[in-house]
Order: structure tokens, then sequence, then C-alpha cells
């Protein structure tokens, strides 16, 4: 299956583009660089000279000008060339393609399709990325995997039990039954599973020292193609939500994956957790970070060698789905819906 | 050329399928996970699970079942799917295909295509490899090449004298013309060379201790597609089997190679070395499992490159044939044979 | 676009070929074994032999013979086959191909196409390279990239600038406009950039000892497919030649580059540097050897790059070309009139 065009895709993380050097990264097929102008703006430009298509990100900046290494040509941030060797006048086509970007929640949105069609009101938000009422730790792995697979994935978490245990995994994860639901309109997947009195995983026991037994929730909220949120909740068995809605005595993790598609069998694996206690507990950060890192690399590693089995499977082959499905199934249902309007 | 289908292959040893633990073995394209359950018999299932195909080699045993390392799926040794996550009632589709399996003469054979017309009276025989009689060292080399080059080199054995001097090369081999003689009813490549008077090559001389010229009988049977058998007999020059068949003044040694498709461009290349000779000796069968091993991966050699070779090089590429290749003409016969009646 | 037939390659120094052993060398495509015969003559066969195909070049010489190191099929440098293991008669049809050499220059030309059209006055000279008034270094760097982006890549030095800084490259060298001529008829492309009052490179200045401004000129003239010549003229500021066309107050240097296709996307870069200037000085040519071995290999690491880019865009990708890709476009336009015209 093609990408999704004319959707946002989380390029980068807004740390990851500094006001000097360049970050060359491949989004959808499509070879990227960008780099943080003086204005503090991220530029975004297609990859490649437009004279023998040598990689811009291979030279150098010259303010907000970058400078191919091959010949010189030089582009500013709008794609326009600048400079050639050889000779003053600049030919009127010298002009790379440039990418519509969006930094907002401490993510860097990039654009990926008909640049008129591009509306950011349409990207979906995580606030408390960049709140000071919470505290992240995240990275990316490089996945050498369909993100689709990732998709599945990450729809599906009673995989917890068998590919994290010990970390998030226990029995009780893959028993509970999941409610699904599908917002066809806002083109929203929601995955729920509560989870009474079970056991605490080492990932949560450890981080919010709550001892003893759990009420344990993972509310799924995913946004193809690119957002993945999982809210996490986490209380002592019996500890409910105030009557206002208000939830003081839980411990909340918002979990966000941002899935976005390499090349048709590679994927950029943004990980991302902020919680709202323990805030200022440097060790729970390092074992939070640690931890979940683990965890995505257990997946990275399953995920990979997927690739390489579907690399070599008949044509046709047939797979069998259950009700924890559902909401792998309802996602791939608006990926290919995304994929044939766009 | 496609793998003959409907016959018989050698998967593994006996010994490398333990009542712990799971071998995943790709068997002419098809990926196969093998246990032994606590009854003693070898299961194997296609190691793909019903589910979303990931590897059930990767997950873990309980008891007879195995259990899908991904999201839990548990199968039973005849492939039927006994649990899965997050419900109780069980698809009835869930069911992954299961191979027959014959465990004999210390080899464990898979059929490979309809199970119905699996005959275990169609494996071919060799006893040696169990027999109190005789002792056997054995190994196996992957082959990053397709198993008819493998059958090439085993039914030409001139390419000792070049290939393996040193070893059990000498310059008679290449020099002595061979005999060869199919049994088109049986499906069976006879290829026998008998030289007399001969210099003794490093592996025989040091493994029998024979002192001086010998007498160097090379009678191949090949059983296509997988089971080769090259009777070995050394002699001191002169010495003949006695008029009843019965041959004490000579030492035998039974070299068997089981010819295993992994992938249309890699083989499985089992080889073992039966001897009825020093059989108390540990020093001769360290020497024989090394010497042996060392031949094996001079071939591998030969052979990975050889298949580089093909890669690169036009269609339509004619080879040249003289005597020497007859058995081997033959034995692509046979398997041209099996592979068009199959 | 497929290599130019009927045109001699550069294969190999003529070091490289030695009295013993064997060069094994793909040269456009086709797998050749070279070797010097006690006659002091370059035998050049194709590196497969009849019989199964196994590279000669594995095998051993045996006087002004062959031997394959598979089954012993032995080969004369005319490329007939004088043994065959197992019997003495010899097949009619047991020949190899052969290549039509020409060792001149200290070069080893090979001739690829039809053995019948080759004519050894067409071979380009260099009567520099094994001449007593000039000193040579040399050496010869695997570039996995098609042989049109390193054609493309010598026939535009403003890359000197941007890739070779702090080697051979200055500001000047991309600001000089050049000039452009084709001998239509020859078949050979003039590129010419003339510097007058410019700062002197490393390269240059280290080697020559000049000190202070120079008159730098770069005379290319490129003889397609294969033989790259660049004359380089460095002299100090206003220093002119002789009124008769000497020239001994300047600094020479020739510079060839042999460009022979290996497969379609590789190729076998050899580069030479002679010089008239600080001929017996070694510490000079120890500099020359590794700054244009650095030089070369910057090339190399970019070459593999665009190589790369080139195999992952999309069909119908368009280049811009402006005045200082004239000789390169004049290039290409001559090999492919070779390769339609073969």
């Amino acid at each position: 299956m093609p990408f999704p065009r004319n959707q946002w895709y989380v390029a980068a993380y807004g740390k990851e583009i500094g006001s000097e050097g360049m970050l060359a990264r491949t989004i959808c097929g499509e070879p990227i660089v960008f780099y943080r102008t003086s204005a503090g703006e991220v530029a975004a430009l297609n990859d490649r000279c437009v004279h023998r298509r040598y990689p811009l990100s291979e030279g150098n900046r010259d303010g907000d000008t970058i400078v191919c290494g091959y010949h010189g040509f030089t582009y500013a941030p709008d794609g326009r060339c600048v400079a050639v060797p050889g000779q003053t006048r600049i030919p009127r086509t010298a002009r790379v393609p440039v990418y519509r970007v969006v930094e907002r929640d401490s993510l860097v949105w990039v654009w990926i399709g008909d640049a008129e069609a591009a509306d950011p009101q349409a990207i979906p938000r995580a606030p408390w990325l960049d709140s000071p009422d919470w505290v992240t730790v995240r990275g990316m792995e490089p996945l050498a995997a369909r993100y689709e697979l990732l998709v599945d994935n990450l729809l599906d978490l009673s995989h917890e039990t068998y590919l994290h245990g010990g970390y998030i995994g226990t029995p009780e994860v893959a028993q509970t039954p999941i409610t699904t639901e599908v917002d066809e309109k806002a083109g929203v997947v929601y995955v729920s599973r509560r989870m009474t009195d079970v056991e605490c995983p080492p990932f949560y026991a450890r981080s919010t020292g709550i001892d003893g037994r759990i009420d344990r929730w993972q509310d799924i909220e995913y946004h193809p193609p690119c957002l993945y949120l999982l809210h996490s909740r986490i209380a002592p068995t019996g500890v409910a939500p105030l009557a206002d809605g208000d939830d003081p005595r839980a411990c909340h993790a918002e979990i966000v994956y941002a899935i976005t598609p390499e090349t048709e069998t590679s994927t950029h694996d943004f990980w991302m957790v902020s919680r709202d206690f323990a805030r200022e507990d440097e060790e729970v950060s390092a074992f939070l970070a640690e931890s979940n890192r683990t965890v995505v690399l257990q997946d990275v590693r399953a995920l990979d060698l997927l690739e390489k089995v579907i690399a070599a499977e008949p044509e046709g082959y047939q797979e069998l789905s259950i009700n924890i499905d559902t909401g792998g199934l309802a996602a791939r249902r608006l990926l290919k819906r995304m994929v044939e309007g766009a």
C-alpha cells in the first residue's frame, strides 16, 4: 500500500533541528533536509541539488542559505537557488521543492502532498509534550519495517504480555477484553482496556511507587496516519476519579508514538512518555527512558523480523483476526480510505 | 528449477531436536518449527502464527504446546490452536499446517508435498548411522548456493584432486575413469571409481594407519533428491574381499550427505562419516571430524562462489560436459523428472 | 545506458600483472583473468571454465597454462583447453574466449567487442607515463558508481572548490569560466580553464615549492570512453611559456584517469599523477600520492552516494545544467554516439 498523501507527519523533534547544521530525513520516500534559520523557523527543502542531484545535506550552511557540497549551488530557505558556479546569471528554474512545516507541541510536522491543501488546524494535538505540568522522556528508533506493522502493533496491546513481559506486560493485559470505537467523521480510532485489581508491572511499580494491586486503564486514541496517543491511568485498586472528573489520586502517563514512514519498508519510530507524577525525580525519568526504549527495541526486533517474513512469503498470504484486532482493522480501514482519497 | 515436491528431505539430526526448545529450519522454502514432545515424537509445524504470521519458533514451549511470542496464540503438536488472547472462543480455522515426520537412522526426515502421498517406505536407508558396529562423526554447514550445485559437486569426485588436495584428493582420483549406472525404476544413480595401487591421501593414511600404497574404491549411490551415499573402501594394494563377500581386511568409510534445499539459492549441507575401523580411537574421530569439515568448507566456498557467478551471468549460459559428468547429468535428469512429475 | 563496445579500455597497470599469479578483473561486465606468460606477453582469458563456469582465476598457473581449481581443466594463453580430467580426448569446443591486449605507456589495454575490429592505433597515448623525463605516482580505487558519474565529475572541475577544498580546490576554480571544444571527428572533448594571479592550492604549493600567487592552467582532453588527461600548468604569476612554446620556468603535472566500467554500477577508477618538477624528491612523490589518493577518495565517497541517490529516485528525474557542464554534456553525447554506433 502506498503512503497516505496530503497528510501531516512528524518529521523530527524540535530539538533535533538546531541553529547550526542540517538534518537529513526521508519522509514517505521524499528526501528532505531540515534546518533552522536565524529567525528560528524550520526550513524544509528537497534534499537534492537541482544540478546533479547531490544531497544538499552533505553541504554546508552559509547563514540562512545552504551550499551544495559538490559544485556550490546555493539555496535560500524558500528553495530558490541564489548562486551557481562560473556564472552570475541564475537559471529561472533553479529551485528545489520546499515543504510546509509546522512546529507544535515540541514536534516538527511536515506536510507531504499538495502544498495548497495543507491545513495546520488538522494537526492532532499532544499539548502535554511541552507543558510545564508534565515531564517527558523521548527517543526515536529506526524501524526496518513498514509503518503498517507498527500501527498493528500499537493498536493491539495484548502483545505486551508476551513481547514485553517484565516491563509493561502482565497476564491481565492479554486476558482483558477491549472496547473499540471509531469516529468515522474525525477519522480517529479509540481502543480501551480497563483492568481492575490487577498486578502492577515493573514499569509502573517502580516509577509511581504504588505498592500492591492496581486499577489500570489503557485508552488509545489513534489519529491516522501518524499520531498515536495512549492515555495510561494507574491507581491503587478502588481509587476512582473525583465526581468532577479530576483525578488527583491516580498517576497518569501519556504515551505518544509518531509513526512516520521513511520508505515503503522502513519507519521512523518516535516515542515519548509524559507523566504527571514524580516529576522532580530524575531517577524516575532515567528509569522510564531506559525502560521504554527497551520496550520499543523489543517491538523493533519483532517488527523487523516480520518485515523479513513478509518479504519472503508467497503472494496472497492470509491472516486470521480475532476480537483483539478490531482496533487494528479499523485503523487499516481508515488508512486505506486516506490512500484512496488522496 | 523449482524443488522436487512430494519427497522426503532430511530436516535435522535427531539430536538437534531436544525435549526443550525448538528448532527453526526452512526446508524447500517452507519455514518449519520442530520440537520434541514429552512422548519423544518430533512435531513439525509451519513456523508462522495464523494471526499475524510471527514465527512460532520465536515463542516459548509450554509442555507439548508452543506459545506465539507476539500475542500468545498457543498450538498443539497437531497444529490446532488451543488458546488465543482476550477471548475463550477459538476460531475454527485457527490451525497451522503440520508436516509428516519420520525419524530413522538418526535422521529426521520431513515430507514436503501432499500429506496423503507420504510413504515412509520410500525413505532411503543409511543404517550404519545408528548402528553400534560403526562410529560416526557429523556436522552441517549452511551453503549459500542452490542444491543442484552440491549434487553436481558430489557426483563428480574428480574435483577432490584440485579442491581437496592434501585432504582426500590425489592425482589418481581425477585420472581414473568412472563407470556410471542409473536404475531408472528405483531412481538411483551409481557412480563407481576403482583405483588400484595408488597413493593414500592423508585423510585415510592417518585414520586407518595403513602405510604405503592402497586400493581405493569410491562407490557412489545417489537417491535423489536428498540422500547421497559414498561407500569408500581402503585396503593395502592387492588385499581383496573374501570369496563370500566379507571384507574384514579392508577399512570402510560410509560417507553420507543429505542435500536439503533451504531456498532456491541456499542449501543445508549435512555431512556424516561412519567408519568400521579404529572405532575406539577418539583421536581418529576428532581427526576425521575436523578433516571432513575442512573438506566440506572447501566445497562450500567454491559453491558459494559459483552461485554468485550464476547470479551475474547472462541468460542461456552453456556448460560443456565430459565423461566425468555422466553421473551428475543423470542426477539432473532424475531431478527434472521429479520436478515435472510432482 | 549500456557500455560502449568495440572500444579499448585500461584493464590494469602493467606492473599489476606479474610473471606469477593471475589478476581477475571484470571489465564492462566481462569477467577476465590476466596473466603474463614466460615470453612477457599478457594473456587475457574469459574467467570462466567451459566445464562448470568456475573462475579460472581461482585456480593455479602451470607454466604458461592455467589449471581450473575445481576439476583441473587446463588452458593455454590462446584459450584452448589442453587437458581435462579422466580422459585424454579433449572436446573440440573446449575453448574459452580470449581478449585482445595491448600494453602501452605502462597501461594494459583490453579490447571489448568484436576481435576483428580491434585497431591498436586507436589507443590514445600518454607517453609521459613511462618516460624517464617524468615521475609518476598512481593508484586505483574501486568506485561503487556507474562510470558516467566519474566522467561528469572529471569534466567539470568546478567541484574542486567544494569537494576538494584544502587539497586542489580554491575559490577561483569555481569562479573562473571555462571554454569547451569538441573534435567531433576524432571524438575528443577539450575543456580549458586559465586562471591568472590566483591562490596556489596546498597540493601544488607544497610540491612545486612555488611561493605566492600563480597562474594556473587546467587543460582537459577527454578521449571517450576511457582516457582522461588533465594537462596542469603551474607558474608564478606572469611567467609565460617561451616564444618557441617551450615552458621551462613552469611546473607541469599530467593527471591521467582511466575510467573503466566494471559493471553497470561500478567502475575501476585508475589515477596517475606525472610531474616534470622535483623529480628526485621522494617526499614530493609521497606527498602527491597521498594527496591525490585523498582527493580521489573524496570523489569516490561523493559518487558512491550519488549512485545510491539514483537507485532510489523515481523514473524520469531531470537535472539542470549550466555553463560549467558544457564539457560533461559533450562527453555524454559522444558516449551515446559510441553506444549507438557500436
